[in-house]
């Protein structure tokens, strides 16, 4: 059993056998593909308790847990283990990270074996898609035919309805949390304007940085950007307010309010960790998102799998209405579905971090599905 | 008479006796300093029937009427002239442009008469309060002791409220539009993404850059940001939807959303008329804006002059919270002041296209306090 903040490891899966090829919405093909993932919990005899998490634009496979050396825990540390939300001493949790990325798995800034040299821009175009169609592949290869459920938020919320959309009998349920069945213009709006910071900046250079270091100006602007709109500005208040850094205005342009220090320094730590590239070929995907009309369920079909949509108010980067267009859908198709949508003001960050009333809902949930 | 759409001209009034170095809120000076301005409708002989609108961040003194060859009329037409908002038959309309900017008056890409370069960063850093401070001397120049009314969106009611601030004998009337008592952290957030992107771009060069060519990518990417926080969710729903530039998705990094496009090309339409260092300092000012407390009436003070503001329901740049505490605060001190929440989906771009609606609450305001 693995208990609570203890070791866990990135494992990484390549496809060795067909397909060692993976067919993109594009057209193009990529191949090999690693993923890298990480598990919790035990697979039980009949694997009926194998649950999927997704994660955000800037995560990775590490929701939960220590890794040996660190400090801080898995992303979704307070959702992930035993006793919580995803209680590990009953479901095997599973977390993969996306193609596209720079967290272990097959992204543009992964050596591309015909060349011998980084993708770079030469990486194809990938989509949520996509990114579905390669898990399906570490699902199988896990052995397990039918997930208990597929969870995530905001761009884990668009794979987790996506795996719904791709493969509906392989879901026995779902949890789309802070996203929709779409990136509406504002948020294609947002992903442009830090796709052209980044490209703004002359060291991404057409994305051929690899040997010269990344374009971290460019980054630290889309980053900061990000950060704005991932917090609510009620949430900026209570955290910030007007609060100076030192006693009085500096009348430069230095950083004079602690919010401005806040950005920038949340700007430096990213660019230490993330792929400028990466950023950009993951904002595409999300921008070309779209399960609206009948994508997400084929026109005259329902769907056997049940959902937990959970929507938070403050949130202005995924507003309610966007998961409240999920339950509509979902109703007119009688499916299965509940809608939650809890009282926050930490906006988008909420799903991060309103953790005892995720948990009371999900826990609920799933032991209403998962019978043992 | 100025006839709607009629030729007018900017003028230019520079100080030329003392005090031609102006004292402002850091402890510097400044001088000496011209204004752009221009002027619509006849003072009367008493001088009671003058009117200064105060202009947004990228705004100008050119409010409204034409200018020879010009084939778009001022910033805000659509509100001055015969027979609309401000009246020009009734009122003697004053629009001057700020400090710190780079449309006529005396601002970074200035020449500094000791060095006979452009200031760049040797300009001095401005508040809203000293932007106020100089057009004092302008209305002084115009003969006028007290101002019928002072009237602007955005950073234009920040300036009318500042005005009632610094010279509340000076000031019938006010109407802050779109504005509030102060930038929120969420406000200094956006700026500040804006300014890092123009610093972060190399033709930056510490601001030296008059020689060289000015730092367009940086300033179009802060602009395109601009842009986003002007319209709403809805507004661009409505205006952009899902809608494709071409049939198909390009799966490249093009441009392949119209919303993209626009963003783009508002971008660069707008580093061809405004100086990245006006846009630095003015952004400043704007997040050094704070009459919160008693700083727009001294405490156990009230006021004479009487207020009307407006705010709009999808505003979320300037939320109408933020119109309903300037509100608050001017009953608490018992100041005849009325609040108009206008119902509209335009976002913050509100103020300059609800004509109709702004019409209706300024004639009436503006009617009840000038008796001719």
């Amino acid at each position: 059993m693995v208990t609570d903040k203890s070791i866990v490891q990135t494992k990484y899966f390549t496809f060795s056998q067909p397909p060692n090829e993976l067919p993109l919405e594009s057209g193009l093909k990529l191949g090999p593909i690693t993923l890298a993932f990480e598990t919790y919990g035990e697979l039980n005899a009949n694997k009926s308790n194998a649950i999927l998490i997704l994660h955000a634009l800037s995560g990775d496979a590490h929701v939960a847990g220590m890794h040996q050396g660190d400090e801080k825990p898995g992303w979704w540390d307070s959702m992930v283990g035993p006793g919580k939300a995803f209680d590990t001493n009953k479901y095997f949790v599973i977390c993969s990270n996306v193609i596209g990325g720079c967290r272990g798995s097959t992204g543009p800034s992964s050596i591309n074996p015909k060349t011998n040299k980084p993708y770079a821009l030469s990486f194809p175009m990938i989509t949520i898609s996509d990114m579905v169609n390669a898990q399906r592949f570490l699902i199988d290869h896990l052995g397990i035919d039918k997930l208990l459920c597929v969870a995530g938020g905001s761009m884990g919320g668009m794979q987790a309805l996506q795996w719904v959309a791709n493969f509906p009998q392989r879901v026995r349920s779902c949890i789309p949390i802070s996203t929709g069945l779409k990136h509406s213009p504002q948020q294609i709006a947002f992903d442009e304007v830090g796709r052209q910071a980044i490209m703004a900046d002359p060291d991404w250079k057409e994305g051929n940085y690899y040997e010269t270091g990344q374009p971290e100006k460019g980054l630290s602007v889309a980053r900061m950007l990000g950060h704005i709109t991932y917090m609510s500005d009620q949430s900026m208040e209570d955290k910030f307010s007007r609060k100076l850094k030192d006693k009085n205005y500096s009348f430069k342009f230095e950083t004079d309010f602690e919010v401005e220090g806040y950005l920038i320094y949340r700007g430096d730590i990213f660019v230490k960790r993330f792929d400028a590239n990466s950023y950009l070929y993951i904002t595409k995907a999300m921008d070309y998102f779209d399960l609206s009309a009948d994508k997400l369920i084929p026109e005259n079909k329902t769907l056997d799998s049940r959902f937990l949509v959970i929507a938070f108010k403050s949130d202005w980067l995924y507003p309610p209405y966007q998961s409240q267009e999920i339950v509509r859908l979902l109703k007119s198709r009688h499916v299965h579905s509940s809608y939650c949508e809890i009282n926050s003001t930490y906006g988008h960050d909420a799903f991060l971090l309103e953790i005892k009333e995720e948990t009371r809902l999900i826990n609920h949930f799933l032991s209403n599905i998962f019978k043992g």
